[in-house]
């Protein structure tokens, strides 16, 4: 990767060199246009089945990398480590969520041939919709973004099967399809919304319940809007029963040294 | 796939039905809005092998679907069968050139295994040049489009490695910044040109001897514009020795029953 000088790529090699030593936080609205993506590790023999899925569940796992088996570098950011510089992983037996760590460096040590899947994640195309104007509740508020499981199947691959996972992000009506048009052009990172205005008909209950990172706030005349989530691998590990798992934990992505504008069609 | 009523979706299908009695023919310029891919096929134990391939190098190799193993139905077509259903297939052994067949369900008998990968055709994005104005010239000459091996260098995967292959259309000079703004929002069917106005910096010697398909007129004032090729694989097929492939016939593609609009970002 040459991606040449670029102010936030040194904030990112910082920030991973910060929760490489331990911090832990939501990564939204950090090193602003740089790629962030969702990391998923599986054994060498689950490996076709996961990208095989990723493939045929294009808009929810637009992969970006996959290593191979063994390897924790990435092409993505010169000098990363893959073990250790997300600021907190989960790791995943029998389909069960076993613990939550801030290194990994162990899993590859039970696991040498780990194949690793960088997965392009929404985060990416925040600092565009700032750019244009549009307010990112979760970044105002400073909380993670809520993510929620729905009754969406993904089309199944191998062994793997469950649901999309999306977050959502509350617009006012009038920002909605400036930001539909603006995050459709980054399909690599998620795109358009898969939807818009109506939880129940993806089968969310309650939005001050999501599954996965926090609630946010909705003023009034705000409007839900969802995008396809790079959880969703999370929730194919659990519906799948996958032996073994390493993944991010949901919200505390990998940060890259790629400008997003690499993921700009 | 339900894609609605549209017009072009009868002429793809009674299109395939003649190819599958034996017609043969380029299918540029065929069923005008329809998606057209290429076609690889091979063994289970290369799929791993290729698919990781495909995903290193996606502007050459952008994957629309990958069957199961064995299977020769595809989703993007209901009720076509890949083995018969392309004008001409290319079949592969230990990396050679073995015969061209407008056949290929032997291959199955002997391959049971075989895992199909259908793979995003710059054929496709020719309907959208064309309503722009911008003339194909092997359209309007009814010739095979030229494509040509460069000394570009795909990222290996596994077993695989090999050169980018490119497609040239020659277009007026004032014509290619809106040639290349209007492709490059199909990044699934190889997205924009790669490479404008030097042969010979892609290691291209003499556009006047493709490497495949046929030569095309270049009018006075007029750039050789190059886009990356499905045929890519073919040479990784070449350059890696595999032992057993089946590709289309460069230039003959599968032509499906999904709107190119699916892959408009």
């Amino acid at each position: 990767m040459t991606t040449g000088a670029y102010p936030s790529q040194s904030t990112a090699r910082l920030t991973r060199e910060r929760f490489r030593a331990g911090e832990c936080r939501p990564t939204a609205g950090i090193a602003p246009g740089m790629t962030q993506t969702n990391l998923i590790a599986l054994p060498r023999d689950w490996a076709w089945d996961f990208l095989l899925y990723a493939q045929r569940n294009p808009q929810a796992c637009p992969v970006l990398e996959v290593t191979d088996p063994g390897d924790w570098h990435t092409g993505l950011a010169e000098g990363a480590d893959l073990r250790t510089d997300l600021p907190r992983y989960r790791v995943w037996r029998d389909g069960v969520l076993a613990e939550e760590i801030n290194d990994a460096s162990a899993c590859w040590e039970v696991h040498p041939d780990l194949v690793t899947f960088l997965i392009g994640c929404s985060f990416t195309f925040e600092n565009a919709l700032l750019e244009a104007g549009i307010e990112v509740r979760h970044i105002t508020d400073n909380t993670n973004v809520p993510m929620y499981r729905t009754h969406l199947p993904c089309h199944p691959a191998g062994r793997l099967q469950g649901e999309v996972v999306v977050s959502m992000r509350p617009l006012p009506a009038a920002h909605i399809a400036r930001a539909s048009t603006i995050t459709a052009r980054y399909p690599g990172v998620h795109g358009a919304p898969i939807h818009v205005g109506d939880p129940k008909a993806l089968g969310i209950v309650d939005l001050d319940r999501p599954d996965f990172g926090d609630p946010v706030r909705i003023e009034p005349g705000e409007i839900p809007v969802f995008w396809a989530c790079g959880v969703t691998p999370q929730v194919a590990v659990m519906a799948s029963n996958v032996p073994f798992a390493l993944t991010h934990a949901p919200g505390h992505m990998f940060i890259t040294d790629v400008p997003d504008s690499r993921y700009h069609v």
